[in-house]
């Protein structure tokens, strides 16, 4: 396994506090020199209170030393309770950090319209500051897991502004995420310097295709974040919002948010399967990431992919009834690099042929509408009973 | 069990040609005086070869005289041998009847991509109109059906321009409808005498709160029809498009369309439970439809309801992320009669009434938004992992 390092400057540690009963629950990412922040959050018009709580922070502009993060609850439909909540968690760390409050972010996934049980959090802050290491990386990417079956960390290092620069992200997802609506959280820290513009831009750019290509038409849980953070302890010439820095820096934020968001769609609820489906030749993006996002998430061609049905048929129909407008007489459907239909026609595949379709841990969903010049890929699991029996009986 | 009566003039048949191995496969609807036809098809950019055929025929007006459906073959994706077998059906049944081909509508429902097998087909037309029977509508009924696992018929007779009305529809369903893409088809027999304009607007009305309000946001499979063919055989005064009798033409169209929908609904693939979704307080009724849709759709809450367990945050949290812009410290969630959020609070519930919700065959999950007059419901059913079972599996 890759050995992952933090940037300069960046100390993490994550700890078993109490909101959960056993698994780690309390996680802190700290930067001695402040930090700018840029971060996205759920377009879900239900919006929990720390995310309430940090869109106000960051509107206020300044930087950031920390940001603390639990599971095993969202703080999400808990009124004006949870917004002191959130407030309270960001003012008592503050304290212990020695910074002031408006410089801590709080963020938090679990379980929906519970109060915070605040003795747990605040008794484990002592031990969660005090562990601060630039060893934590693992410890703070299990705190924030939910039902995830691994930790997801993700880095790379590069050159830039005539300086190597780190950057390392954590993320935590779980659930079918589209349908689930289970929280995505991810941070990504690095010691680049960098402007708050080509922060955005770059991040922006990252989340189209990695965290939005697997969450699809903004139907985001109420928890969901994607946040970077920058302390510019790398010391590099200041990589602006233009320029070839600042291609390298989106390359990279890039490559850690595709690796995050992939491992987040493999550990899928019950998944065994992850589910790739391009659509080529589309007139625009938004129309090939819309009939995509539609493939994807069909749950009869979800069904198929775990039972190794190549069914061509069922792909063709959710493309179609994707709402995007095309040809479908120059339709082309191709299944693990097999081609099934062609221009208005089903092409003859041998027995042999179609049996391995489907069969690997890695399956592929093509379809080339060879009507524009335009592409999107989204990403995908299966669906299976486990699936339906972690869902059926979740606590609430 | 109710007995239901075919409308004057109409003769049914449903007869085993061999399309499939065993079951029903081919049924016939007649009427000796031709028909005035209304039709609404799928609005899925890949469209079967009978849906375009009939759109051409239906294009040109006039009047029919039979519809001809099968089970087993969908006749889609099979480019133009798909078109010119959909119009052989056609002729050689209006050669049997002794009509135009012009006269006789073709409809076709099962697996895509294969071409259509015309021996037996052709080879059981003669048997099938020789059956033709006013006491056949089971039969035709059963004839349509794919993976349905009951027939379904709904009836309503009325007074209408001074005499009596029948009206009687058969539908077929199974699958989840919207996720599946199974083909819906419904055929609604009249014998009363109402204008084509007339015809439409109560089609459309009826659709609107009946088979739109299960397949939701136009994500139709590639053969679904609805048809309504009326003889004016009651001979009342000419139904117009305004006025008493329209309203009570279009009231019983929507009861009989909401009976079939429900019926469909009902007979979703491995469904335990029936789930009837209604937002309340939108602004406009297509934000409450929205709303309405997307919390019937999620599969989380799919999983809640089978799993018997409340999760009203899942319910507040796939509202919130409909895409509907509402104020959510307003909202208010109640199950099964029991509020469980209300004005951005949560409310206390006991563990026993808790325990109540959920647990009937036909469960209630209600969203009031507080902020308008328009309301909309949705008809939706749970998810079991039978359905994942059947549908890993089913052949291509």
């Amino acid at each position: 396994m890759k050995k992952h390092k933090l940037p300069k400057g960046f100390l993490v540690s994550g700890i078993h506090c109490g909101v959960k009963k056993k698994r780690k629950d309390l996680s802190l990412l700290y930067s001695k020199t402040p930090c700018k922040v840029e971060a996205l959050f759920t377009r879900n018009a239900v919006k929990a209170a720390p995310l309430l709580v940090a869109e106000e922070q960051l509107k206020k502009g300044g930087c950031f030393s920390a940001v603390l993060i639990n599971s095993g609850n969202a703080n999400c439909m808990t009124g004006d309770r949870g917004l002191s909540d959130a407030r309270k968690m960001a003012a008592v760390l503050a304290r212990l950090l020695g910074t002031s409050k408006d410089a801590v972010l709080v963020s938090s996934t679990g379980i929906i319209g519970k109060f915070m049980p605040m003795r747990p959090i605040i008794n484990g802050m002592f031990k969660l500051v005090a562990g601060l290491s630039a060893d934590g990386l693992i410890d703070a990417a299990e705190g924030i897991m939910t039902t995830d079956r691994f930790h997801k960390i993700a880095s790379r290092t590069f050159v830039a502004g005539g300086k190597k620069i780190t950057m390392t992200g954590i993320a935590k997802g779980a659930g079918m995420v589209k349908p689930d609506m289970a929280t995505m959280l991810c941070y990504i820290l690095t010691d680049a310097n960098v402007s708050k513009k080509a922060m955005k831009k770059a991040l922006l750019a990252a989340a189209e295709t990695s965290f939005n290509a697997i969450t699809v038409d903004g139907d985001m849980s109420t928890n969901d974040t994607a946040m970077l953070l920058a302390n510019g302890e790398a010391d590099n010439r200041l990589i602006k919002e233009n320029g070839k820095d600042l291609e390298l820096f989106q390359k990279n934020l890039g490559e850690v948010s595709g690796e995050l968001a992939r491992m987040i769609v493999r550990d899928g609820e019950g998944a065994s399967k992850f589910i790739e489906v391009c659509v080529k030749g589309a007139r625009t993006v938004p129309d090939a990431k819309k009939m995509a996002g539609a493939v994807a998430d069909s749950l009869l061609v979800k069904c198929a992919v775990l039972g190794g049905d190549p069914n061509w048929g069922r792909i063709a129909s959710s493309a179609g009834a994707s709402g995007v407008a095309f040809d479908p007489g120059k339709m082309e459907v191709i299944l693990d690099g097999v081609t099934f239909y062609k221009s208005g026609r089903f092409k003859p595949v041998s027995a042999r042929k179609a049996a391995s379709v489907f069969k690997g841990k890695d399956v592929q969903i093509k379809v080339d509408l060879h009507g524009g010049e335009a592409e999107a890929c989204v990403f995908s699991c299966d669906i299976s009973k486990k699936y339906i029996t972690l869902n059926a009986h979740y606590t609430t």
